[in-house]
């Protein structure tokens, strides 16, 4: 259902509100007797009365739009659900009717409520870190999410590096969770395999991601786990367990970033410094509420990294905050230009891929966004479900492939030692030959030359960044490769197009955490996050704006993305 | 707009949350995953969630509706807005969209706001009354509010009379305000008026209406003023000011029984014992947010009371509480037969008297009473807005007629201590010949024909109280003159009936009170007084509730009402 002009009126709205701009919002509150408006205490009818109660009451505290559903009743109603939350953590949510009279959109009835901070939680001292993350009621010192913690390894003599004496870098303060896959002086690569471990040698030098980091001043808390060779998406090790998921109690974290985004997630350490092949940053962002870059391919260097397939492989990192995620990015990113995001484009086919309950949270996440940074979200057609198929068969082909290459020799020896379903991706590359992977690889070239085309600077693609939330740790395995099949079709085009790929935690499935991924064209890493604080512009083109999702309930319209 | 069925859902739906009647709580909101539920905290995205989150939690505190607004969208879309109030004191708003598919209604959307009591009073020990009533910072002891306290009066050596040592009568503990018009042994009557005070012998008796009061165990807090011989329904005095409204700072009380009002609204004194020819209870109870009762014309003793115009004349009490009016009431009415109300009429000619502001709350009001009550509410044109204006003339006709009879002597004397506007009233009445008053006796006689013939028992009339809520102290003559003007034509038609009515504080304009005025037939008090507790019975015939107010912001249709 089409409602032109709808979220223009909401954009204008919340810019009136922050700005106190108390005509404007009594021109976008229907006139008339019949118009209500309540928050917990009190409910006003008519106009007049709720412009008198705004007139008189101070200015609402600073907040930022996390969350904006927007439901379309019939041509001229549509309700507006807008979700919140202030700098000092306490959230808010605002229930809207709005009405279209004589081709203006306004407010008819409203309905506000807000919640203070949860129990204060003392900040740690990380930029934009208020102190309210969760806390886990046990800290994950366990084997489930860290192999060596630094306390582990001053216990034996091996102490973790450490930033320079004094250091004032950008993250100073900060604890990395470093995924066992990345060098650490003085210690051993376990890649989640303890096979893997015995065989491997004592470290003399970190990687390079890990001395970027502390040079900006990190500390590293510990090396964490991470899925087998990172050859996973769920989060899952048969030889160290499966560890918590902080954000979603009794569900996997997503991997393979594992270990790293649980502790995290749970507030034992701030920056989880992973790898991102085929989802492997963006997967654990979404379940876990992180937010989390996959970086462009190439433009951070994997010395001193444990590849899977080299083609895709990238250095990713995850963290509670959008401040910090920029501060880390940073220490790792070379320099780029930095543009201004002025379009959104959206593809009603990728965001078909997601279950219905993550594609309306990822609509409303995207929503917020559009409206918070003024930016307009456009619908493109560029993809076919076909093309689409063709792409993900090819990535995957070339994935499985290159990770045979990669590793041939390790699952010569211990692939009995591996998890079953890691071990047949392995035998899955080992049988494509050179004629398929080539084909495949010609399909990639396409699909990268696609992508750029669709993303030059300024354009950001949006789409879910998991097709599911954190399944159950007792998920059956048709459940858990129904998701890795949806996941996997979303996660593959940062993949076939190099493409950086930001995931923010945003989106709400009942009360588990879901990610809305923001991809940009390649080198455009440092213009992503740059849009995570972006401020609609003197000029905002609001006007192009259209709601994402308009449907009435129950069933959602084909044309609900139109 | 018609919105059948929806009221029948609404009240469904209530019915199942207070029972925690979870399977049917899940029918009634919508099925599919584009369904929206709200609370401060949390906002739930799809029916399986928030059933989940439903399934979970404890049943919801039992409570009460105090106003519910309708507003419909469009034939199959309807917002809904409940106000409720527990037992503690505490408030809830719930805001629903209701949209209907394939013939049933469904909740698509709801915002759900608790608040906790306010500041906590300690309670008074009076039935009903939690302590949460609203403190005046500074309690009213001046002389715009009590011509004589019982302090006073103590202090004189002539203290008020007090009730049977040891009483545990149904009113022990209750403060009486008694209005300047009733006999109190030991002391004068004022009657507004000092020249008035200073002629009236002390009196050697009670009146019987303070008698009853003391038998029930009441005590009396004071003597407290009234309008110029109760002919005003202002609550100003030129003499001795205007009380404070604590309801409503700013703003007048209504008269004529202004100073008991003002005492009980202020929490100093608990039942306001006053009287009722034109709307002097009925008005200060909508204007001050307080429960009133006007009585039946002749069902309790104006034995000791200074009359004003004894076709209309009636005694009649006000609480903060309902449970203390049906107390207080009970202890001044012969015994009644209680019958069940099975039927509330509206008329919409009597509504439209009303500013557009006050129907809206009158109606909210009235929904919330027709669902907490099962009781249905239907549209009646029995009254026409010639003959409504021909009993108005009536009315006013025969009051001002009798009302010279009663004072002609004092007025001709001390006319010049009047307020002009109180003596231009008295000097009409000389101007009606006997023929004009005979026309008017008649007209007034078939008037009470058809209220008793609308007004079977089981039937109960709804109305405003007033037409406008309190005014500003600073009103202007016009403002002044235009809201008795629209008010006395609702206040007559219990007054040209000699029916009870009752006046109940739920409709707020803006953050003033104004009241629900509920007539029913003559004698029918105490049924009256029952429907205030009355729940839906088993078989409630919900489905014939109709929402009054469906109209679409701003303008508001003529079928609003239809």
């Amino acid at each position: 259902m089409p409602l032109p002009g709808l979220l223009e009126a909401v954009g204008r709205y919340e810019h009136a509100l922050i700005t106190n701009d108390v005509p404007e919002l009594d021109v976008l509150f229907a006139s008339g007797s019949t118009t209500i408006r309540s928050d917990g205490g009190t409910t006003l009818v008519g106009h007049d009365h709720i412009a008198t109660f705004r007139a008189q009451r101070p200015p609402v505290p600073r907040r930022t739009l996390v969350r904006v559903h927007v439901r379309g009743l019939a041509p001229e109603h549509a309700v507006v659900v807008a979700e919140s939350e202030r700098a000092d953590g306490g959230t808010g949510v605002q229930t809207q009717v709005w009405s279209r009279t004589e081709g203006a959109w306004a407010v008819t009835t409203a309905h506000v409520s807000t919640v203070p901070p949860a129990v204060p939680v003392p900040a740690t001292g990380i930029p934009g870190d208020t102190g309210t993350h969760p806390e886990h009621p046990e800290p994950p010192t366990d084997r489930t999410v860290w192999r060596v913690t630094a306390e582990d390894a001053a216990a034996d003599g091996t102490p973790l590096p450490a930033p320079p004496a004094g250091s004032t870098g950008p993250l100073a303060g900060a604890r990395v969770a470093v995924k066992d896959l990345f060098a650490v002086a003085g210690q051993r690569v376990g890649a989640g395999n303890p096979a893997w471990l015995a065989q491997a040698p004592v470290e003399t030098a970190s990687a390079a991601a890990v001395d970027a980091l502390l040079a900006a001043g990190a500390t590293l808390a510990g090396i964490a786990q991470t899925d087998e060779l990172a050859f996973s998406l769920a989060g899952t090790n048969v030889h160290y367990g499966t560890p918590p998921n902080p954000a979603a109690p009794g569900r996997i974290t997503g991997g393979s970033t594992s270990g790293p985004s649980a502790a995290v997630a749970a507030g034992v350490a701030d920056v989880a410094l992973g790898t991102d092949t085929g989802g492997s940053v963006r997967v654990p962002a979404s379940y876990c509420g992180l937010f989390g870059l996959r970086t462009t391919h190439g433009a951070v260097s994997r010395d001193g990294l444990v590849g899977l397939a080299s083609s895709f492989d990238t250095v990713g990192v995850l963290t509670r905050t959008p401040e910090l995620l920029t501060a880390a990015a940073g220490a790792l990113l070379p320099a780029q230009d930095v543009v201004r995001t002025t379009r959104i484009v959206v593809s009603p086919l990728l965001m078909d891929l997601a279950d219905d309950d993550v594609r309306l949270a990822v609509e409303a996440a995207l929503c917020a966004l559009a409206l918070r940074t003024g930016v307009p979200v456009e619908t493109v057609d560029a993809l076919t479900a076909a093309g689409l198929e063709e792409w993900f068969e090819a990535f995957r082909t070339v994935q499985q492939a290159e990770a045979w290459a990669e590793h041939r020799a390790f699952v010569a020896v211990h692939g009995e030692s591996l998890d079953p379903a890691v071990a047949a991706r392995f035998r899955a590359g080992e049988r494509i030959d050179s004629a398929q992977e080539a084909g495949a690889r010609a399909v990639l070239a396409g699909a990268r030359t696609t992508l750029v085309g669709l993303l030059p600077p300024g354009t950001v693609l949006a789409l879910p960044s998991s097709s599911t939330p954190a399944l159950r740790r007792d998920a059956d395995a048709a459940e858990v490769d129904a998701a890795r099949a949806g996941t996997l079709r979303l996660t593959c085009v940062a993949g076939a197009g190099g493409l950086p790929a930001l995931s923010v935690p945003t989106g709400r499935v009942g009360t588990l955490p879901v990610g809305l991924c923001l991809a940009a064209g390649p080198g455009q890493d440092r213009s992503l996050l740059a849009l995570l604080g972006q401020t609609p512009g003197p000029a905002a083109p609001l006007s192009s704006l259209s709601p994402l999702s308009s449907v009435p309930a129950p069933a959602p319209a084909p044309e609900a993305l139109a």
